[in-house]
């Protein structure tokens, strides 16, 4: 595998392979002198220029770690040097430059796929289990929040053209889990986003995406939150489940008693008197502890495991364009969301 | 004072009026015979029909406390037959009833006031005060939460037809306390709700509000919801507000040095590697320990101190039908959204 553009995710794709049999990190290319520098230190091979790695005839794989808004031009030339390809997230700055990707896809039939790769994540993995093990019985609403408080790294996450904001570094990826566990089709889009420290792109947002069962995924991605909501908060007729962190401490607490007697009495809270909020007597819950769940492999392997079999013809990709496109899609509504103040019905 | 209709929220008034020197509960109306049963054993006179009590020249104040389809023509018999009312909440059923009463309170010139009775209450006055203050920079979203997992109470709350529904009876509070706090103007309504237990009113919902400066006012209230979350979230450009529930426990998190140095580097955690969601150095924020405040009277007594204030010519009413009129039409916004599937455009 050849390497365009060796910033830091590419250097963590390069460390993650070091000691991987199936794929061997030949060489870089970069447009910045500091990274070729690194790039030899590290003991690759040096290209001249993004032609002369394509040249390669010994390269079968090409990986594009560039900034996104070259992301569209990288791949097709890639493909059309008769390479395979896995491109960074998100795979394009749009769904037009995504379609012209996967017109060249199906015309050179090279293998296509794109690290989205956080559908190993064990909290998601260990969320969604529970979900189909049923424990919550039918889920209504899914809330998955990602949040920081150092504000967003210089550099090209701050500026609109290179394709920045938590949109598409972060969103593209919650997006992604969630279409990828709920398989529906999303009917309507609506977003709010803030430029608190950067004007140009967003730096939160929150976006809420209603499926076709009327099911609510609710996403938000935050870089000045200083106190932080769980990681996932899921809502079901039977039980709620919360999930801290990414250690995937956790619980779920869920009716055992539907029936438990209501007694028919107002209670007096600090806040004066209610009813409906009542709370529930313990005996009628039950809560069950979670905790990361010792069976899943979350590494960038897996990504390299299904790129490799799909080119030796021994199974489909996992991570495919189609998969992006509506990944893309549900970004571009949420875009328009939030330019019009207008909830976008959608069929996506 | 007299009063029509004596379920719950009369009694409790009626309680908590015991001691109260400046307004004396007479006598009660209401269709329930075991109502006037209990009414009797109190104590208080039992009027043979509402006829009977407004016709009663004794009584200078009305309290209605019926449910909610009869708030508007009570409300409108007992200002045109000369007393002064407060009325449960929600004030009306609609804006268009809600017009009516405003029309006769102009024509007849009786003080007419809604027992929207929780902006005293301390979690919100606390809330307020350190937003107030300047504690988080420019506040741009306030997060309003009340959730329970008993399901509604079995009653008027389910019916439609009666005014059921969460939106109506905790929404109202909710919206109220923020529309009283945050002095914009909405532009923006989007809401969605969900009928888990009760198929024809909303027992949970969740509703975003856009203020005319562009900070967003979101409201969930919830009946099926096994864990919870806080009571109070608010996010500013300095820092983090959380109030965990009625007690006033909570926390603000601020930031103490923008300019805290960024090591540029990934940070690895257990879902990989990530730039953005890295932890902030403690050494750059502070931790500000909240509890319940102590010079806040929240009692159903302000609403009534205030009522005869303005019955006796001192002061202007605190709570008006205005403002009730624009709590009203937020909520219509919220109605129209959930039924459209749109964000409503508004200038409320």
């Amino acid at each position: 595998m050849g390497i365009i553009g060796f910033g830091g995710m590419a250097s963590y794709h390069a460390k993650q392979l070091q000691d991987y049999k199936k794929v061997k990190v030949v060489g870089i290319y970069d447009v910045d002198p500091e990274r070729m520098a690194y790039g030899k230190e590290c003991g690759y091979k040096l290209y001249e220029s993004k032609e002369a790695l394509l040249a390669d005839k010994k390269l079968d794989i090409v990986l594009i770690a560039t900034t996104n808004e070259v992301h569209k031009e990288l791949v097709i030339e890639a493909m059309e040097a008769g390479k395979h390809v896995i491109c960074e997230k998100p795979v394009t700055m749009n769904s037009d430059e995504l379609k012209e990707i996967m017109a060249i896809e199906e015309a050179t039939g090279q293998i296509f796929t794109i690290n989205q790769n956080r559908r190993t994540n064990k909290d998601f993995v260990l969320m969604k289990n529970k979900v189909e093990e049923g424990l919550l019985g039918d889920v209504y609403v899914i809330e998955s929040r990602v949040e920081g408080s150092r504000g967003m790294p210089k550099g090209w996450r701050t500026i609109k053209e290179l394709g920045g904001g938590m949109m598409l570094d972060w969103g593209v990826h919650l997006i992604d889990q969630l279409m990828h566990m709920v398989k529906e089709k999303v009917t309507n889009v609506y977003c709010k986003m803030y430029s608190i420290e950067y004007s140009e792109v967003d730096d939160n947002f929150r976006l809420t995406m209603t499926m076709e069962s009327g099911k609510t995924i609710h996403i938000e991605v935050s870089t000045n939150n200083y106190i932080t909501h769980p990681r996932w908060y899921v809502l079901g007729t039977e039980g709620t489940l919360q999930i801290d962190d990414w250690n995937c401490d956790g619980q779920i607490t869920r009716c055992v008693d539907k029936d438990a007697v209501w007694e028919d009495e107002i209670v007096y809270t600090k806040a004066g008197p209610t009813k409906t909020m009542a709370p529930r007597r313990k005996e009628s819950t039950e809560t069950l502890t979670l905790s990361e769940p010792m069976d899943v492999t979350d590494s960038l392997t897996v990504v390299y495991d299904q790129l490799v079999d799909a080119i030796k013809g021994k199974a489909s990709l996992t991570i495919t364009s189609e998969q992006a496109m509506r990944v893309m899609k549900v970004m571009e509504a949420a875009f328009e969301s939030y330019d019009s103040g207008q909830a976008i019905a959608v069929s996506i």
